[in-house]
């Protein structure tokens, strides 16, 4: 049987098989890259390299520490993931060959990372020492150290690390309330604007699609910060004021992650905090337009490429089903109950199927978006984030 | 010298020298498939091959047919182009290793194609025989195919065929003036939905990036047809009267692509029929909401990906100029002159770079869209159109 073969087999056999079976890396193959993904296996630090068109497994990589809350990024060519660990660990894995290219610890505590839209800079965010660190993406050499410096020699957490267009890197800096803009369009030396007073406890921000507006969510006070980009004078301001946590003290299990909002239609859908509804609001004004009632605490609400669906998942306890928002309606159109810890989906680029990480079952699933059946069942070890190479080509991811 | 440094002598050098020196396929490389390119030469019958993050020629490969007018479209892994020739020829190419993977006759007249959301079907839209005909991406064998028949036995020249989300094609007949839905979701036979009755002559159509809007340019009369696929009974009717070329008989040198509209900021900007001017068109109402005055007859209006730039171009003989417009202010901020016939543009994936085909010098132009320098020349012959692999990921494309 060929290795190709054995791998389809043990993908379609019992999870505890496979993970009986250590996958080998083999000599790179030639092929595209333009179908890869990687799936995060969080509590081993490895990865499986996965084609999602033949839904087969490739390759399992190990040795990449600490991936709890890991995530990733691409190289412009959809070679390379750079792989953000929580441990500061920043990995350069090579998905043609199914090794690591280069590995370095860069901090002692990280929190994800971003690529410049010409491909050429890897930024991570750093709580320890607090900062933004970058690197080049071809060796991994540093570039560029940012310390988030407030209050005289104070050290800032940072979150929210995003690219922007015309090579900057937009983050928050969590203690001190600031959003910084670094653009490298000049070289390694970053021309630094600072926004301060941006709000209390900023935990986390997202950028849109065409990089024109970042968001951040404040943890301290209701309501979020929001700056355009594209303002010949671009400035924070609060929106949603009642979105937050600030003045209802619900108890909150899990804070929603940001990345996690779905535009479509000319709304965000974004998950409440703390309440068994998602926020609908209106993408012209960042004005609250409605509410939508759902299964429990939303975590993610993810818009399939098109926008005309989104699917939302939930905190614990109820982190085994998934709803399907039909966007035009603003209905739930499906529920389902993929299994233990469904926490993470990722559509592919044009949004025919969805993959879902099932942790507690140490699977995997895809889903056809239109039809709903289960199309595949992959093997991995407390799977999380799920990363196709299409995320090259897209501004913030 | 390796041949890779010889083929970038040859890039940065002259157009004749490089002409001179034919460029040899070697055997495949492993790399990544996602910043590859093609460039069409289409007085040769041949297309360039281009890694576009180093700048360089990798591969030239002739014996395509007639490649005047031609297009393409790319497999979900970003590794083979599918090309369109005038001439009913359909080529499948092998980017990896720079060779014709296959290729038929599929009609005797053509004009372009598409690849459907799951990767499996491509579909080819004919004027002789009159019809779409659709084949499977891995073999080229036959799957489908779509007489357009109307009026008893009459046959209709077939346009602006594009891939929707779920398994869809649809397209236009010219001659009978209907829009055709083709549903392969269930297999090789598709469920096919016709609206009749959409207006004269449409000669072109475009879908919008998240696969909800269709639209048709009439030659035969004022305004366009739009059909709302998202509807809960999708059904044709006329926005934008005063566009097209029916009230005011103005001499028209080239009708404006349709898949050239910037949809950026709210807004469509299309180029204008006849005209000095880009028309600007609300996204939401498909009303007119102003116009912006040009250098000449546009043909192109390309957003950059992020919407903050449209680049535009214009039909003899005013070919030898672009020009950008700042979308939030409707201003156009640049202008240049790049030479002779600078008919087609692609941007980069995430925008920070256009590229740009001058026919008459022979040469292909790579510009910083931050800067607007140029950052480099390449030699092909007779360039057309450019298309970057980042395509496959994208609705329409």
């Amino acid at each position: 049987m060929k290795r190709r073969e054995f791998l389809k087999v043990t993908a379609l056999g019992t999870a505890a098989a496979a993970l009986a079976s250590p996958v080998q890396a083999c000599p790179g193959e030639l092929r595209g890259t333009g179908d890869l993904a990687i799936i995060i296996e969080r509590a081993s630090g490895s990865v499986v390299i996965v084609d999602t068109t033949a839904h087969e497994i490739l390759h399992r990589v190990e040795g990449l520490g600490d991936l709890s809350h890991a995530s990733a990024v691409y190289s412009r060519d959809e070679r390379y993931a750079f792989i953000f660990g929580r441990d500061g660990g920043l990995t350069k894995l090579d998905l043609l060959e199914g090794v690591i290219a280069k590995r370095i610890l860069q901090a002692g505590n990280a929190i994800g990372g971003a690529i410049s839209d010409d491909g050429k800079l890897v930024a991570v965010s750093n709580y320890k020492p607090g900062g933004v660190r970058v690197f080049d993406t071809a060796t991994l050499e540093p570039v560029a150290d940012i310390p988030a410096l407030y209050d005289k020699d104070k050290r800032s957490k940072t979150v929210g690390l995003v690219d922007a267009p015309g090579q900057h890197f937009i983050f928050t800096l969590y203690d001190a309330g600031e959003i910084w803009i670094a653009d490298f369009s000049s070289g390694s030396d970053p021309k630094i604007t600072r926004h301060k007073g941006i709000g209390d406890l900023p935990y986390d921000a997202l950028i849109t699609g065409d990089g024109r507006h970042y968001i951040a969510g404040l943890f301290g006070e209701d309501g979020m910060t929001h700056i355009d980009l594209w303002a010949d004078a671009p400035a924070p301001r609060r929106i949603l004021s009642g979105y937050g946590r600030g003045e209802k003290k619900l108890p909150v299990y899990k804070m929603p992650h940001l990345e996690g909002w779905a535009q479509a239609g000319g709304h965000f859908l974004l998950p409440a905090v703390g309440r068994h509804e998602l926020l609908v609001m209106d993408a012209g004004t960042f004005k609250e337009a409605g509410r939508i009632p759902v299964h429990g605490q939303p975590i993610f609400a993810v818009a399939r490429p098109d926008g005309r669906q989104a699917w939302v998942n939930f905190a614990h306890p109820l982190n085994d089903t998934i709803q399907i928002v039909d966007v035009p309606s603003l209905k739930i159109i499906h529920e389902f109950k993929p299994g233990p810890a469904a926490l993470h989906m990722e559509f592919s680029p044009r949004g025919h199927e969805v993959w879902l990480s099932v942790r507690d079952s140490n699977q995997v699933h895809v889903y056809d978006t239109s039809t709903f059946k289960k199309l595949a069942v992959l093997p991995a070890q407390s799977p999380s984030g799920i990363f196709m190479t299409a995320r090259a080509h897209r501004i913030g991811l």
